[in-house]
């Protein structure tokens, strides 16, 4: 038997060990994707204890709580931060089998030293020892950065965002390179009240009144220059459950926003919305291209399923759900993009795992960069996939149907300044996955080659695709 | 090599070993859901021989002879028992990896004690030894489930019925018991010949007629409430391929009723059925939470694809298909449910193992009970996907996105009386996950809180988050 | 560590060794689904080199080139035969996991006697001792085949096809049998420009005008007596992603024929095609059952996903994908031909690896043969599902839900005459799944029983299912 979470934790062969010890466990971070606050960055914002750190915002521990019948008011609720804790801390037997019980362990080992199991009965003291570490600088949100060795990370911002604190960091000469990513669904969900005074935010910040789809194109280029300016090399898009594609047409655009700007997001019709976001996104496909980003499309979320927690908490609280994904559409949009103005280096994820076979094959299909890189990729095993299950399914499917060599590998997609063990739990994952090719005799063991490898999907991929100046 | 279901069977590791020898084996079973004939056991009933057990009314065993190319008349024909017991016989080596084969050597060796190995040459023998046991009083009905050490069961009931068997049961002093369930899907198939006269049966059984939608939802209660007193505790629906969700209209579905109740359920549309459907469903949901029943979901089935079949052999008779099921349908039905009238505890059932992650999304965005248990439970692997790897798949899967812990587990689904070794199947390999978990370093290895894990998936959970008194 | 791809590659226990060592491994292949020109067999075509053999035609490698970032050029394009070779050498690498990897160097292995690996560093050794061993006459097209111990292969070829290499194949006496198979997907495709040409060269085949649905079923008629004359024993559908399943009608059709004809294929609605697609696969299945011929149809391939590279490579060329493919509309024209004309043998072919578990309960609501054999099959994994664990996934689902026993196997489905080592790659995966099930202990070690299974899916049953003489 294996100790729990040792040191070979994941590991199951000894090619998986070396590749892991030697290789992957000492390379940096590069996070290209998190929703990480860039102001807590900039004022190296400190934390009062772990209830803050892991209960403040992350909807995967309250869905968890609420799997196991905590009552609400533990998990958002006005509970004290210690009584939120505990309730957690007794919840943790039950969910064996969750990638939420190894991640909760790995931060309480890599960041607090802590080795106990945690549950209702040593819930007390990790509070307590947490708590006199958290008060202590080495804690702060720059020194968890520092101490993950991250050296790079994509922050998820709106188009009016001013970046402020992205160059405030830049200019403090933080080690760790911050970058803005640009994430403009809102500029395109046009039916939601509130329009009117989101363009008003936008134009303002683009210095110029956004009165029609022209208007709209303009603010958004100018805001594209100045992403580009402030180091952006991404933009990302959150497509949902994706609607039925319509060809672009810049004359039912213009309508739709007719519509949407005199109503101000009350009367649109689905088909009006539809129309609208592919006019905007083979428009922005074709800026991506030209500034040479890559192009992230999240898709698939059926978001806020319960409308009730809905009215009471808001969005991203924990009640989405993976919904349908219609990859034909999908097809449609990125061929219509490539034909008629140009598909950039874009990575596709599914909330989906059983789509993992039919983007496998979709990516396939628009690999036309012939430029030593692929121009597709399939994003690594996404929100409720990120388990040892999901990533393993996401890696083979990829590495049936495509070139696993060329893999971006890991990112956050996180809250917390303290998630970055996740790339180590991908990376044995990995490792172990490659070991055991290796020594059941389905690949060549060639120790200088599966070095390379490890290290090209860890690192060096993410890198180059991105063009990433570290 | 393992011997062939040994005492170890499907049990890989030491962990596993001793958590289901000395736990799982030894709990006893709540089967919360089966369709056993609650007459068979009021009578008592004797079973003549081996194919009569086997072969009565068992579609998979049918569907299975079918796939071999056996002929009907050794299926659902006139030929002799005999010759159906040889024909199931002779088929049996092309069932490797089927569930059946296990099923089927699991009853011979708990039933029977017979440890031969099924196959055409073993027939005569095993034929000839089983028909002398059957013929002895400890293979009555009441025998078989004595032996089987089954606390409860539940039936499956349509709303008419009278429930004299439960009565005689209980009046009988039978030690284990057997309640009903509520399965109400006739009353809403509106669009089926004969509707009358089924209202009838049920206005006659709630003692009120059924001429619109206020009567039949009058007598639904009332016969809700006579369920209730017999000690029932859960309801069952059949959603099939669930249709589009259309919002609950008393309005709509007060028309739907009219068309039905004029055409004796012939000139109905789609549309009104499923009027009519989400209508009732809703309102059932609010019954059921007062009550504090189980909703069961049953989903996606598409019934009867083989119209010859179903002329010749009517249904349930190995002719159903894993069909579609339209996930947001069901997100809207649940979230009306509980923004309208009332989400009582639900479990939810897919024929297509390929929906197990959205369900388990599903079912973490409805988990607002806070009374210390789950609101929403994902069925066990069911019907098409009972196998070892369908089961290990769904566990997996809840692992991933759900609690665990908290699962409800087994239930058998049957008509048989010696079914119940799919229990000892299940715990076999829920031992063995959580042992291989256990000892591959991914879960602390403590004992007490093992033993308390699978005590609660095999037994616990289902008799608290059902209610049952034992 | 075991050696890369060493005598027990993929073979990971004891009896798995001894089923594939001592009878899966020495059983000649039955190659009942191809796409080999008939022509290279009968003129006995020589290739110049290892470009030629691999990359001529294969739109898996090309596909693999460009998710690398491979220039077209090296591809499809101008290069050179001995750059394209490089190039493909070059991105061996990031091959790892791909079904290519291990394919590439079983004909390495197989054919040219190479254990050294592909990559960059071993191309020029490998392409000269290549070339050298085209040159001799052992690796003829036809010294080819008899290598590989083919005793059959069905090509795939069009109705109007004069099938005069196949006469001249049988004519010089070639040892193995090379069969037509019937694939009449230009007859339906009646929305394509070029109908009108395509129906003259039809009818001329056929000796008869094609000018309406009643002269179009007669010239099929001929040329399927023509075909079966000539030893066809199978035809083959390719559905792509299903319409909507429209009750065929001859009337319907007859007017879709008439729009058709009038607009050579330029004014057909979707709905047309659809009734003229289901009126014809009714009809032709009653035609197929009568002459006891297999029909073979491959489902759900989004085609031509990329509208550039269709303008530019034509169809076939390594852009298709995995579509969508309606279950339920497959259903009921199975339904349809089995209530209404006929259901032949029929082996169902899913491009979605997620289907498997529907398609395995399909198949079950149709097994009414009762002839000793299944009515429909599962066919292998398919295409992009064609690794190890796509075989896996099918054997086992299928295994689950249907007689594995009866399971006719591997075919190729490849354009080359070096591709038979997947045969080998399939018989592995095969006794090593049935191997690691006795070795668990979940089926009895009988080893007569275990040689005729292995027999029986690796030759026999294709033999039987199909009817072939040989």
């Amino acid at each position: 038997m294996k100790n729990f979470m040792g040191r070979n934790f994941l590991l199951t062969n000894e090619t998986a060990k070396t590749l892991f010890h030697r290789y992957a466990e000492r390379l940096p971070i590069i996070d290209y994707h998190c929703h990480v606050p860039p102001r807590d960055i900039a004022e190296d914002r400190r934390i009062s204890n772990i209830a803050e750190l892991w209960l403040g915002g992350d909807h995967y521990k309250w869905r968890a709580m609420r799997s196991c019948g905590v009552e609400e008011k533990f998990i958002t609720g006005n509970a004290s931060d210690y009584e939120k804790f505990r309730a957690y801390a007794s919840i943790m037997p039950s969910l064996i089998g969750n990638p939420l019980y190894h991640w909760t362990h790995l931060e309480l080992r890599r960041y607090f030293g802590i080795t106990d199991i945690l549950d209702k009965s040593t819930a007390d003291a990790i509070w307590q020892a947490t708590s006199e570490m958290l008060a202590e600088p080495e804690f702060s949100v720059q020194n968890l950065i520092r101490r993950s060795d991250v050296e790079l990370i994509c922050t998820t911002d709106d188009p009016a965002d001013s970046l402020e604190y992205h160059k405030k960091i830049r200019d403090d000469g933080f080690e760790t390179k911050v970058l803005p990513a640009f994430r403009p669904d809102k500029c395109f969900n046009i039916n939601k009240p509130g329009l009117g005074a989101y363009y008003e935010k936008l134009g303002t910040a683009a210095g110029t009144e956004i009165r029609d789809l022209a208007s709209l194109k303009d603010a958004l280029v100018k805001r594209l220059d100045f992403f580009e300016e402030m180091g952006c090399r991404t933009a990302d898009h959150g497509l949902d459950e994706f609607p039925m594609f319509v060809e672009p047409n810049p004359y039912a655009a213009e309508q739709a926003m007719k519509a949407a700007l005199s109503s101000d997001g009350r009367d649109v019709s689905p088909e009006q919305l539809s129309v609208l976001k592919c006019e905007m996104l083979a428009f922005l496909a074709g800026e991506y291209a030209k500034r040479g980003w890559v192009m992230q499309l999240h898709m698939g979320v059926y978001r806020n399923a319960n409308a009730k927690m809905m009215k009471a908490l808001g969005p991203d609280t924990g009640f989405d759900v993976i919904g349908e994904l219609g990859i034909p559409s999908v097809i449609r949009l990125l061929d219509w993009m490539d034909s008629k103005t140009a598909l950039p280096r874009t990575i596709l994820y599914s909330i989906d795992p059983t789509q993992n076979a039919a983007l496998g094959s979709v990516i396939g299909a628009f690999q036309t960069a012939g430029d030593g890189f692929p121009k597709l990729m399939q994003g690594s095993a996404w929100w409720f996939n990120d388990s040892i299950d999901g990533m393993r399914e996401q890696m083979k499917q990829l590495a049936n149907l495509s070139a696993f060599g060329k893999f971006c590998g890991m990112l956050t997609d996180s809250r917390s300044f303290t998630s970055y063990p996740r790339h180590e739990y991908f990376r044995r994952i990995l490792c172990d996955l490659i070991g055991s090719w290796v020594e059941d005799g389905l690949y060549p063991f060639d120790p200088d080659a599966l070095a390379m490898l490890v290290t090209d999907i860890c690192y060096n991929n993410t890198k180059n695709f991105f063009g990433f100046r570290i």
